[in-house]
């Protein structure tokens, strides 16, 4: 692969791709991607992060142009973006581009929907440009990946400010020169450090660059330049940002070979590597029945990897439980419950999750896959039950069904809505190519009554 | 140094230093610092990238907080706070802190007095705000220069995001914590390639750094949390963008020797490495008078590094020109010009200095410093003189005069908004801390007649 080039190229792609050369499979994934996202925006709606967010930038946002979503403040479509995006990651709960850990749709759709309410877009329009986005978003983190994640970036936040740039270039029609520009503003706003991983920063990043990534679009649609070698250039966001990188990973198989259709659905509010071990658990809460209440002992075994991420023994808080398999694990077993009430202040404290992760032991086994646990409980009688999950439930090898994912979207948007609204909202997200204007799937999202009243 | 609490540490002093521990010259340097900012902002008002600019968020932006200087659009304090930002350096005629090449004014002047229309203030807390966070500015990138630098990061975007939280989080009386979350936001923003040289992205890095420095205040101030170790941590800035940091550049001295101090003016509007030519052939052209123009040669000698970055020998529009030693010394001979004048496409394309520019020539010499020059001038008689120098008008063996900088000002200044707006523009700046409402000084900058058809 010559490494000059690679911008305008992908630029190229994105503004000339046609719509009908993406399979139907793909498309269907991108409804998913969709789906996922805007159950996971509503779930965080309400989130004390959210709330800050607001507070902070209401002052300054624009008026009455996008909806945030689940709650019905209206802004302008950029300061929408940030705060859907923020809402969209905080529970941890949202999709996952496996190879790259990038959470695609946050960026993406949180920038595409916000502009789609300011400037009415058809649904087919609106989900090929939200798949030309999140594969221009994984191309090049798979471009970067790992040394670029290793270096310390949230890649979600640097890759995603690309992907925002492209998927509502491709939506507002920019042409190539244009398109090369606003991947090049996207390019001179990479940003998000790893180190703010457990505090609010980390859901700040997919929405910043949701509004980072729609201003690029905007300012190029506008005639502000940038360099057109933003990626490729020595002094471009490869070189400077990463310590390798493989621009084949970005053009090799365009358009051919899809990224966007490898995305993958959270089951569990947390992040994926303590996934197999409350998918086991929660297999073995619905064999054991009452029994779980005799148990004397549980033993994980994990990669070393998933221990160093997740090994809080005694999380005090709810954004600490997260990082904790002990408490995963308990609550799995007692509770049967991964979604975001398994991850609160109160189920940190509960004294029974309390006496039973105290229970609960992990060994580091290097002959163990990443993404594998195995789980022995032992009985106070003495009994042992061994559980081995291989691939948990929502990777690529089991990914969530539609069912599975309507009972996710379900349970966390009705907390924030309710039940009437949320059942309205996810059968129009369903009938997203059928849209002929997708922002009603934002103001959709608000009950009827808060609605009125926020505006 | 500890490598701990170097962020808490610098918090703690953005917040707790006395007004009143500045000394009196450093004050007196952070009012020629405003008042140099301020010139330039109006000067490159009505630049076609702040054109391009304020056509792109336009749309978006929220109304009426602050004014575009020298313009008189009213947009929210953020926005106001990122075209002023872009303005101040378009022309490539604001303020350098020589050890980093930071342009101090650019992120820190914008964010603030955007903010002061908002919320008033008077001149002297302003002007406590403005140097502290120059202070901070400069002291982050002494700690990761010139590694950072070297490595593609354009300093001025990334370090000047944490000098415009730092100011503004003084000016908002931010508590510890919670200047400590806007270091950590700031630092999760930083961003800016040096690829986007030559491109209107090189002052759009000033503008964001503004922008992106005052929201971090401003969501701090909500309660949007961060990293407490964001410089410092090993995903942290310092780690994650350079390869090499010393943190005694941050807290050693701090608030006793002060960087904000040794803020230069640029008498030329170009980059630093040309000012000892022009500073030189202007010097030549007053001393020769019309015999300019029997030159026959014009002979450099310079560091390599000069040529390297200036050696366009035929440029053909008014950006290229600002690379070209030939133009400038052609320009600064025949017509004494170094200001943005110096520098416009009709400049590049003008027969005479297209004559006489192809008459120099330039040759590197690694024993000639690279703040220095040697001329030698020959004409057609065969006669030769030859000028020598040493540190150019500007540097900080030189400075401007204050007489120097209001001739600075009223050039540039007067092309866009006339001599009357001007003058009473720059009586104000030098009363800065005189003044009750800093926010007055953004109304005086534009004439009486445009301000109102703006609104």
């Amino acid at each position: 692969m010559s490494e000059t080039d690679i911008t305008r190229k992908l630029a190229a792609w994105v503004v000339n791709f046609p719509a009908d050369g993406i399979p139907q499979s793909v498309r269907e994934e991108g409804v998913r991607t969709l789906f996922n996202w805007m159950g996971c925006a509503v779930g965080g709606a309400r989130h004390e992060t959210v709330d800050c967010a607001l507070a902070g930038i209401m002052p300054f946002a624009g008026r009455s142009q996008a909806t945030v979503l689940g709650r019905g403040e209206r802004l302008d479509v950029l300061n929408t973006a940030l705060v859907n995006g923020i809402s969209s990651h905080v529970l941890d709960y949202d999709d996952t581009h496996l190879k790259t850990i990038i959470h695609p749709a946050g960026p993406v759709a949180s920038a595409l929907l916000a502009a789609a309410e300011y400037q009415p877009v058809s649904g087919q329009d609106f989900l090929t440009a939200l798949l030309i986005g999140v594969e221009v978003e994984c191309r090049i983190g798979n471009s970067v990946y790992p040394e670029h994640y290793d270096r310390g970036w949230h890649i979600t936040g640097t890759a995603g400010v690309f992907g925002a740039a492209a998927a509502l270039g491709r939506m507002l029609g920019l042409d190539e020169q244009r398109m090369t520009w606003a991947l090049g503003i996207a390019a001179t706003q990479a940003s998000g450090l790893r180190e703010m991983f457990g505090t609010m920063c980390k859901s700040f990043h997919p929405g910043n660059a949701a509004k980072n990534g729609a201003m690029a679009a905007y300012l190029a649609q506008a005639g502000f330049d940038s360099s057109l070698q933003a990626i490729e250039a020595p002094r471009g966001f490869a070189n400077v940002l990463s310590t390798r990188h493989d621009y084949n990973e970005i053009l090799g198989g365009l358009g051919e070979v899809w990224e966007a259709a490898l995305n993958s659905y959270k089951p569990f509010a947390c992040g994926v590597v303590i996934h197999p071990t409350i998918d086991g658990c929660q297999q073995l809460r619905e064999e054991l029945g009452s029994e779980v209440e005799r148990i004397a002992a549980v033993r994980l075994r994990a990669h070393p990897l998933v221990l160093e991420l997740t090994g809080k023994r005694e999380p005090q808080t709810g954004l600490e439980t997260k990082f904790s398999i002990y408490h995963a694990a308990a609550c799995a077993l007692l509770r049967g419950d991964g979604s975001p009430t398994a991850f609160t202040d109160e189920a940190a404290n509960a004294p029974e999750l309390v006496a039973l992760r105290r229970k609960v032991s992990a060994t580091s086994d290097t002959s163990i896959h990443e993404a594998s646990v195995v789980i022995e409980v032992e009985f106070e009688d003495g009994r042992r039950i061994e559980r081995v999950i291989e691939r948990a439930i929502g990777s690529r090898e089991r990914p969530l069904s539609n069912q599975q994912l309507e009972a996710k979207f379900a349970h966390q948007a009705g907390l924030v809505v309710g039940a009437e609204t949320t059942q309205s909202l996810m059968e129009m997200c369903w009938r997203l190519p059928e849209l002929a204007d997708v922002g009603a799937l934002a103001r959709a999202s608000v009950p009827d009554g808060r609605r009125d009243a926020a505006e």
